[in-house]
């Protein structure tokens, strides 16, 4: 096992989502909530530039801006491409990194609660997982992608050897909830006590399997010819993140008063329901399906 | 008793608040919605300019462009300022309308519900109170500086011989929300129906009384000498909006810790709690005292 030496945690990667930004500053003024016997801990605020003009970004989602290829693309010229490769000479460089870990603190204006992404799979992450939960219960373990190749992610997170998530809602774009940020902060502590644990061999017993939400794919709300809305997310899917949607359950409200069903074959698991960041692409919400994350044992049997 | 002839129901006034914009389009698609026997109605588009670049406003907040003073003042002249001139001239002129009613369609990040504001006083004003009140227990009536005369009034419903906001929240900046809409149109329909049954002195029995909230001043958040923000809103006042907050009670929470209380000397009720778009003037949430208002009798008593 190789230890975790160096812990980013990253705010502001969206300049609109407070908590982070609020909680780097915390931890600015009081390390003590950083440090950890076996690590060093520093903090990243990613995107400046666009919490000044209070919005997600200037030019371009920066957290879509990560994957290897682009990286390396010259004429990714605008301000968060430019930004990104910065990022990724100070966290990374992705694939061969300086920090071990990367936490990406983010909010989402859906009724997610406190989630924990992972995008990658493997022993590290599960374990985290099975601690993360059995010290927070409320908290979603939710896995993003981890099926592909830390290069082809376009996730911040993914620059460093390690990197997860921390993404915790409802909050408005431009909002500082207190319940929301200590939130963030507690799943922030208990990821920086499983990273102590795990270097020092010191973690307790976990679960053997921690019940988590894997991405299959985002639905679109439906929109006319001229790519205008012609409805909204239906009300009873409102704020029902991480409830199941039945094949036949009405998803959508059009403003002509017809409502449209859910088509697909299978039972289902919603996350990012009427995000309002996601309006630019007219997504109405992410499907997942339920899985069960293997946890392996702390001490392998003799 | 002068008739109400004409009706004005305006959406996005702030670009960013997206249910007063889907309601008049739905009302441009389904014009028997708006249409009453007794007066003409149709919409207004206020800020496209502004939901075209997803923002409350481009250049200053177009809600707060409409003294008479500031209409009148040619060196007025950013974008906002401009668009409240032409605005005046279609609605108004303020204090020479040839609008008689101006229903201004607006969303709060606050978890306010569904609330009929009130910028003056008078009996059109309460029985309107009591009519939406009887027909929507729900609604709560709020009357903001209905002791200022029109002209004095920074609001762009002033511009009407009467004018009234419907504002409900909560929900983000840049999101639609089914039930946040369809209680917009409720309260919108309510008034219109009002308005009609005013007009052919068709109106019911109402109730005498109406209870409402009267603004008295908003508060900020506390800041340093630089003017960064010390602390937030403490999380037992958030959302909860029009709840009685009493001296002594904590009402924000600093970064180091610490809880403020607040000082008043007597009950008030806060709404706007935590508004997104108050972040620019640090406002954390108006105070309001109770009040009953009369509602004059429909049938003068022989």
């Amino acid at each position: 096992m190789q230890p975790i030496q160096q812990v980013a945690i990253v705010g502001g990667t969206h300049g609109n989502e407070f908590s982070g930004i609020y909680l780097i500053r915390q931890y600015q003024r009081q390390p003590e909530l950083l440090q950890r016997q076996s690590f060093h801990a520093w903090t990243l605020f990613a995107n400046p530039q666009a919490h000044s003009a209070n919005k997600r970004y200037l030019d371009a989602d920066l957290n879509r801006q990560f994957r290897r290829e682009d990286l390396d693309n010259p004429s990714h010229s605008n301000y968060e491409q430019s930004r990104a490769k910065v990022i990724d000479a100070v966290l990374g460089p992705k694939g061969n990194p300086k920090v071990d870990l990367v936490i990406d603190l983010h909010n989402t204006t859906s009724n997610m609660g406190p989630v924990l992404i992972l995008t990658q799979a493997g022993d590290f992450y599960n374990q985290l997982a099975g601690y993360v939960k059995m010290k927070m219960p409320e908290a979603v373990i939710s896995c993003d992608e981890d099926h592909l190749p830390a290069e082809e992610h376009k996730l911040l997170c993914t620059t460093g050897r390690y990197g997860v998530i921390v993404e915790v809602g409802p909050q408005p774009q431009s909002v500082l909830r207190q319940d929301v940020l200590e939130q963030m902060h507690s799943m922030t502590q208990h990821i920086l006590d499983f990273t102590d644990l795990y270097n020092r061999q010191q973690l307790p017993e976990l679960p053997a399997a921690v019940e988590a939400y894997r991405y299959l794919h985002s639905i679109t709300l439906p929109v006319n010819e001229q790519g205008e809305r012609l409805g909204m997310v239906h009300k009873n899917v409102q704020d029902q993140d991480f409830k199941p949607i039945k094949p036949g359950d009405p998803i959508f409200k059009l403003f002509d008063g017809q409502e449209l069903a859910y088509e697909g074959q299978s039972e289902v698991y919603p996350s990012f329901i009427n995000e309002a960041a996601y309006y630019d692409n007219n997504l109405a919400m992410s499907l997942n399906e339920k899985i069960i994350l293997q946890v392996a044992p702390v001490r392998p049997s003799e």
